[in-house]
């Protein structure tokens, strides 16, 4: 393993570079004038992984390609399998003027390079690849195959990946997925993430008269949508922060005493926090920490509103309609399905006989868990420890990140989030970047990671 | 008296043809580009008070000039007087496509002529026009003094005509004013309104976060102003449709049983104005009839709500802020100040801790109310009987006109509405229309009116 570490930190300053030409591709999925972009930077990644010593090509999809690259196969001998999966696509970069310098012109400043795509994901599927090339270029056997699967339109919602893993799922078949693509709190806080929550997104229409009605002529003799669909709303949460959804709770797995503590290990305070959302105060389930409240417990969020007149001044009408947009949040083991249609039943209980509600429900995925003390998650740990020399925590995220659930379905494999990103490396904003500390122990965590894992 | 009646239904025909120059006249307030139609207009209306031998003129203001029109006074005599009030300009006539002619090109189909402002309110003045014309050509003495007080800026707020009046106050003393500017439930029921509803309006905002978080990493854990808001407005009815504002109906003057006796008289049922409004179910304050809640109980409707986003699909947001727009109609004794602070106040109480409320208090208006047994309500109802050989109703209007409170105000006078508008008339709408008999009768009811005001 010295031989590794050494191999890694002697080439630190070429990989560094080697980042930059990979950051300098605008290889940005959501707008169609960087196909050539996004084509020419999985061309480069390609030849990049094929110099390492891995068997790497283009793999065409109706969308942009997916590079797979394979560590060399021992012959004769079935050994661990692992996906390790990333994304060459990156964020729009504008606005523009809020960039301090160019988004595709990497600029390092202390220990930050400067980059749309340096943190996300760049930087971070670039510092596996570098663990294997640290492996293979010092002749250091690799105890597992592994397979890169680093694909062109996360972004966008990774609309062909699904459809890649399903037909290439004998090929694919492994023991787990290694993704770095989510964050850590601080640098003396190396994490797994551990689970994420799921989701279902719902619109709420409360129907009235036929036409805006005038106010004066009408009012009081005729339900008010606004007011229908606000009174329907408020029955949704109680005053203890719970979703009043009968059976909502019924499947949700308990937080366990040893999640609790470790959770609890977490960096940050209520009163920072507070003062970073900007609010008079903070709310939550009652019962729960913040970080508990937004990562390990369901909830249901109103997410826009409209209804009538939103102009200057006013407008005296009663309004034909209201809508509401809602997601919940849901964390193991609930089940989206089964949630949408005890939701959906309870709207249309709590709606008066004086409105038609319609109700949609609209894109769902399910709440993802591994255990944090499987053998996987320790021997994740237990690289992220050897990596950085410090104790990981173990985290949730309150997000979804729907591919995880592809990996699951099509692949049977639970997925290991080992993420690189600190919180001020604004990705998805301008100025993001990667703190190159983060880039270098990533890719020890890396070397670690494959040693750990066949342990 | 016959006089009158034989030189009103001579001329019919020649009064029809006066109606339609003046509908001509494209006098739009609301559009700049009118500004010379509507001084044109203001001309027409003066030469012809002339004609009919009235001392006519024109009275400048800082929008649109007042038409001020006398009745020969006789030297010495000291006459009751009374206002008649109008308005010669119109509404706008957009959306054109909608009209089945031009809007201001009169067109008679049957019993009703088509064109902009024909109801709303040029056939309405010019029928108490012409019958003050045909005492004066008949010969007939008027028992009283008239003055005709028509204004070109009044779907445009009368926003000169408060200081008009204040400057006027000691010529225009009188004993009462006569509008005809509203409706009557049909040709079988004409109609004295007796009172208006008044206003209040309130527009809430919730802020929450500082911006827009991210409902999978926050949710759960901070205020969503969108449900805080929610919360807020559900609280402010009850399930009986009654205002919860603490002292909201203290000093509602309740309805008596001879009130709710004549409005029960109004023509209309609850099924049909279902139907009507394009409602499921009818919905409003319990114990009262539609038509009592509509007219004479006090209400409080949301015209609007924002918050979030309100695009296509759905984004995972808790919104920083959300927004209601809300009217109180008031109806007598309520004091719109005494209301307005009582409801600021309870708003401010029922917002959480977790949520700061902007509370902005908009346009006010006080209520309106004339008792409808006082002689002159009783005249009224005489005239309108004498002219129509029907007994008429006794209205409330749910609506507001501000103007009558500000003749209240400056001339300390009462106003009888005597509105000949019918319910499909489409004041404010395409095809405008006003109904040639409702014209005669209009006439006709402004002939008695004076003899039955003076008894």
């Amino acid at each position: 393993m010295q031989k590794i570490i050494d191999y890694l930190q002697a080439n630190q300053s070429r990989f560094i570079e080697e980042l930059c030409a990979y950051v300098r591709f605008p290889s940005v999925s959501a707008q169609p004038q960087h196909r050539p972009d996004l084509q020419a930077c999985a061309e480069w990644l390609v030849s990049h992984c094929q110099a390492l010593g891995l068997d790497a090509s283009l793999r065409p999809t109706a969308g942009n390609p997916i590079v797979v690259a394979k560590t060399p196969r021992k012959a004769g001998v079935k050994r661990p399998h692992y996906v390790v999966y990333g994304h060459y696509d990156v964020q729009p970069p504008e606005p523009f003027d809020l960039w301090k310098s160019p988004p595709f012109e990497p600029r390092i400043v202390g220990t930050s390079l400067f980059g749309r795509g340096a943190c996300d994901n760049k930087g971070q599927n670039l510092a596996h690849l570098k663990a294997v090339e640290a492996y293979l270029k010092t002749g250091t056997e690799l105890p597992c195959d592994l397979t890169f699967v680093i694909e062109g339109e996360e972004e966008v919602g990774s609309k062909n990946l699904a459809t890649f893993l399903k037909a290439n799922r004998a090929e694919l078949a492994c023991d787990a997925v290694v993704i770095s693509d989510t964050g850590m709190p601080d640098k003396k806080h190396p994490a797994l993430t551990y689970a994420l929550r799921g989701i279902a997104a719902f619109e709420l229409i409360a129907h009235g008269p036929s036409r805006d009605l005038h106010s004066g002529i009408f009012g009081g003799s005729v339900d008010n949508p606004a007011m229908a669909l606000s009174q329907l709303l408020a029955k949704l949460r109680d005053k203890k922060g719970r979703v009043t959804i009968p059976g909502f709770y019924d499947d949700v797995a308990p937080l366990s005493a040893f999640e609790r503590k470790e959770l609890a290990r977490l960096p940050g305070n209520d009163k920072a926090y507070q003062k970073f959302l900007g609010v008079p105060a903070l709310f939550g389930e009652s019962g729960y920490t913040s970080t508990e409240q937004r990562t390990a417990r369901p909830t249901l969020e109103i997410n826009g509103l409209t209804s009538g007149y939103q102009g200057e001044g006013s407008k005296t009408i009663i309004p034909a309609w209201a809508r509401a947009k809602l997601t919940l949040r849901l964390v193991a083991n609930q089940d989206p399905k089964k949630i949408v249609k005890a939701a959906t039943k309870y709207f249309k209980e709590l709606c008066p006989p004086s409105i038609r509600l319609e109700v949609k429900a609209g894109h769902g995925a399910e709440p993802y868990i591994v255990s944090p003390t499987s053998p996987e998650a320790k021997a994740a740990l237990r690289a992220l420890k050897l990596a950085w020399d410090r104790e990981p925590v173990m985290m949730r995220e309150g997000g979804s990140i729907p591919i995880v659930n592809d990996f699951k379905k099509f692949l049977r494999a639970d997925t290991l989030l080992l993420g690189l990103a600190l919180p001020d490396d604004n990705a998805h904003s301008p100025n993001e970047k990667f703190d190159l500390e983060c880039f270098a122990k990533g890719q020890l965590m890396g070397a670690h990671l494959w040693q750990e894992l066949t342990k």
